[in-house]
């Protein structure tokens, strides 16, 4: 047998519990393969090949409001991945790791821990426990200058859905010491087909790691309307062009904030939904958050950090209210203050810096829980130490649309993602963050009990009329979960060249048929 | 007919023209063809694939040192898009231009000049009448910080071998704003394989340009012998990874420099070759300057240049010689107090600065011929004042192999390209960039009169001795000319997909052939 008994699964109830997801699924599977390195990856592709049954390869299969572990067609077998956990390469004086598709962003974190390592990784806002290869090729983002996560790898080994092992870039050549510091090779460049696609199964992969900076500074501010979000937006992408911010800058609205600070208030709202004006406004005033919530950071020595903080203040100034710069050394004192700091500053420290922490963690590499906990807004139960989406009938289906990052657009979004949400009896949660010098991603979030009945029709409903609000009005999505894998359909050229490709790799279409798929 | 018949060339000597290059090449053309339009570059490749005609295309054909002009398979049509010289989009607030093929380098400084812009565009160090796409889609590079320049485009469109269009990332949706800003779109990224490829016609391309920092510094400096290339080497990469260097550095050695400078001093040398070392010697104290010469800039508010150059000035104190920061202000000061800067400084500025000029243009995208005339380095004849390799009988081959930006592995490579070339009769011309924060570049230029009988043999040996002894020693080229296009040749993974994508997108093999193109 390829694979040991206890590492192919077909009890229906586990098989019943992977095909789920945070919103309906309909797809089943046949069976849960678990191999343990590339050749066993390359002899199930194999298997497959001969029997014609496609596979759904997953990583860590944290792809939470995106479809999770659940695969795009029915009838495949999951390639649980999860097992492959081996760090193949690291250095520390040129700053990078390579990893196979189970390594975790945690595992990571301890590998670098126990060396000493002055390198950050970048960690998605999600779980300290996503896969690094599979946010990597959904291409996720992260909080520092790394924040564009493939566009800081390299040396890709990739299973083909022949069984076929390839490697791009210099590492087709066994004695190339470029391979893991350079991306292109020469030829042309493949990498980007096996980033969100069903090209190949990502078996290595190589992250550049950022150095620690001498010093590190976050900073955080509030909008209060859309004039300033207008405004700010605008600031943001100019300090993005000139270099003086490198990072991938975070602006989340009031109902994001309050979702990763408490569930649902169910009592103060008497139990209607959506949460009415009033009791936001209540809540905004007793956490003291504002409408809109910035924050990013400075990474530099200390003198490039403190010239960082006087562009970024004049740029903002006017824009932005309480604008405020926060460094460990100040985070110490002020626990040690916090009453006096209360006084001075009119800012609640204490409490504000139980939020702050995990996002200026983000802001250097370290993943967090905490943004994880949203998830469990609208359910009644309180959030369980071991968070399990999929388990717990948290509703979540994420629409990511970009634009590029200027106030005009900002509010075009934010417009047509309230008035979309609120008219569905959903909070619309939304962050915007800065993907580049110059594209501005907006997260909308949907998030609601699935236990509720008729919650999951009204949520997909909802997403739909979301996908194509923003779409007619020119902002596309950076990533689709399995809900929206249709908005790749349609007639053009690049459709044509991807199933061109598509049907030379993959003849028997084993591998996650309709998985960014064009019909 | 398709197209006018003065866009029709037939004429032999004008074919055999197009067909050379500044080493021997083999391969005719059958005819050129000039179309003015995507349309008529569809057309034109319907044709082919009716008659079964391989087409070779190119940008503005200065393809020096890597095949110019010339194809790479026998009985081409020569496809000249230098008619297509549309600047189809351009915005000062996002800052990214959009072109066509033809566009040329000084076309676009001129056109940002004309509209008081202030953005900037990365310039290749060869002539200002490039192409920019033909130079990103060899993904060549300049020496802002926005010197990859693959890396800084997007929304490609490609004509495909069937003579169907093509957009990649958001460009498929009509109505994207996103398209020129944001590179990934959502599903399988397409862009690279379009990039040193035969696999589609780019015929037009959105460029990112980088605005104009409030401040400019450039800074010069040389290492006299190994210990120092290689403690430098170290150091620059520390600065890229920290993010205090931000541009692509550049070392070049005595032999690069002085090729810059002047031509072969046949009397001083008595007609000997290769450069005697005493000769070489006296050159250095003639023009001062150094075994390897180092220059890099600084970009940013005043008070961020004035710290990068206080780290700089720490990080490389000990590690070369005559560290020195120019900007304007003082050129212009030095230009009224050179002879009185020379007593101070020992350095006649007056002569350095006219050498340093072009080098601090290339550091702010601008253009300059200067770098060009190193290829009539051998020649007898004095540079025209319109330069033209192919037509003057220059002889002219670049090998660039990647390595880790280590000092170590600079020494490496730099001894390797010092013995053959030596062994060959050339001398050694070599320049490091600093690729990306981890990856170093060592173009090697091999530059001889190919007038003299039995130097094109001699040079191409020399080649290919030069490329299979930087291979063997693990290091690869970033980039191929059509003399070395069978280094694509063997058999691995990323041949296989390159293969059967070929195969699938182009089954007529109309396009290229032998171009990138794995046997």
């Amino acid at each position: 047998m390829l694979l040991g008994p206890q590492h192919v699964i077909t009890d229906p109830d586990c098989l019943k519990r992977a095909a789920g997801a945070t919103f309906p699924t309909a797809n089943s599977l046949v069976a849960i393969l678990k191999p343990a390195s590339r050749e066993q990856v390359q002899e199930c592709v194999r298997v497959a090949n001969r029997y014609g049954t496609p596979l759904y390869p997953i990583s860590s299969g944290k792809n939470w409001g995106y479809g999770s572990r659940a695969p795009s067609a029915d009838g495949c077998v999951l390639v649980d991945l999860g097992r492959m956990r081996t760090i193949v390469d690291f250095s520390e004086e040129l700053a990078y790791i390579t990893v196979e598709p189970g390594v975790t962003q945690n595992q990571v974190i301890e590998f670098l821990r126990a060396r000493n390592s002055r390198l950050w990784i970048d960690a998605t806002g999600s779980s300290p426990d996503c896969s690094l290869i599979g946010n990597a090729c959904e291409r996720g983002f992260g909080h520092t200058p790394y924040a564009d996560h493939f566009a800081h790898t390299c040396a890709l080994e990739v299973v083909l859905p022949t069984g076929e092992l390839a490697h791009t870039g210099f590492g087709r050549f066994d004695n190339a010491f470029a391979a893991p510091i350079y991306r292109w090779g020469f030829g042309p460049s493949i990498d980007g087909l096996f980033s969100q696609s069903n090209l190949g199964i990502v078996t290595r992969m190589t992250f550049w790691l950022m150095p620690a900076p001498e010093c590190f500074q976050a900073f955080f501010f509030r909008c209060g309307d859309e004039r300033q979000l207008h405004d700010v937006i605008d600031a943001l992408r100019r300090l993005r062009l000139g270099g003086t911010l490198r990072s991938a800058m975070h602006i989340g609205n009031d109902y994001k904030v309050l979702s990763g600070i408490q569930q649902y208030p169910w009592s103060e709202s008497h139990g209607r939904t959506p949460l009415p004006a009033d009791v936001m406004e209540g809540l905004r005033r007793r956490y003291n958050f504002g409408r809109w919530n910035g924050s990013g950071a400075l990474y530099g020595t200390r003198r490039q950090v403190a010239e960082a903080r006087r562009i970024v203040k004049a740029a903002l100034n006017g824009k932005v209210d309480q604008l405020q710069f926060l460094d460990d050394r100040r985070i110490a004192l002020a626990s040690r203050f916090a009453g006096l700091y209360r006084m001075v500053t009119g800012w609640d420290l204490t409490r504000a810096l139980e939020l702050v922490k995990p996002v200026m963690g983000l802001m250097r590499g370290i993943p967090t829980q905490q943004p994880l906990r949203s998830v469990y807004w609208r359910r009644r139960e309180p959030v369980p130490e071991h968070m399990d989406p999929d388990r717990d009938h948290c509703g979540l289906l994420w629409c990511g649309p970009v634009a590029p990052a200027t106030g005009e657009h900002a509010i075009a979004l934010a417009r047509i993602a309230e008035s979309t949400l609120l008219s569905y009896g959903f909070e619309p949660m939304i962050s915007f963050t800065m993907l580049s010098e110059r594209a501005l991603g907006c997260v909308t979030t949907i998030t609601y009990d699935r236990a509720v009945a008729g919650e999951d029709d009204r949520a997909m409903e909802c997403y739909r009329a979301l996908s194509e609000g923003f779409e007619r009005a020119g902002y596309f999505p950076y990533r689709l979960g399995i809900q929206g894998m249709d908005r790749m359909n349609g007639n053009n050229g690049y459709n044509a060249v991807v199933r061109t490709i598509k049907n030379a790799l993959d003849p028997n279409r084993i591998l996650a048929p309709g998985r960014y798929d064009p019909q």
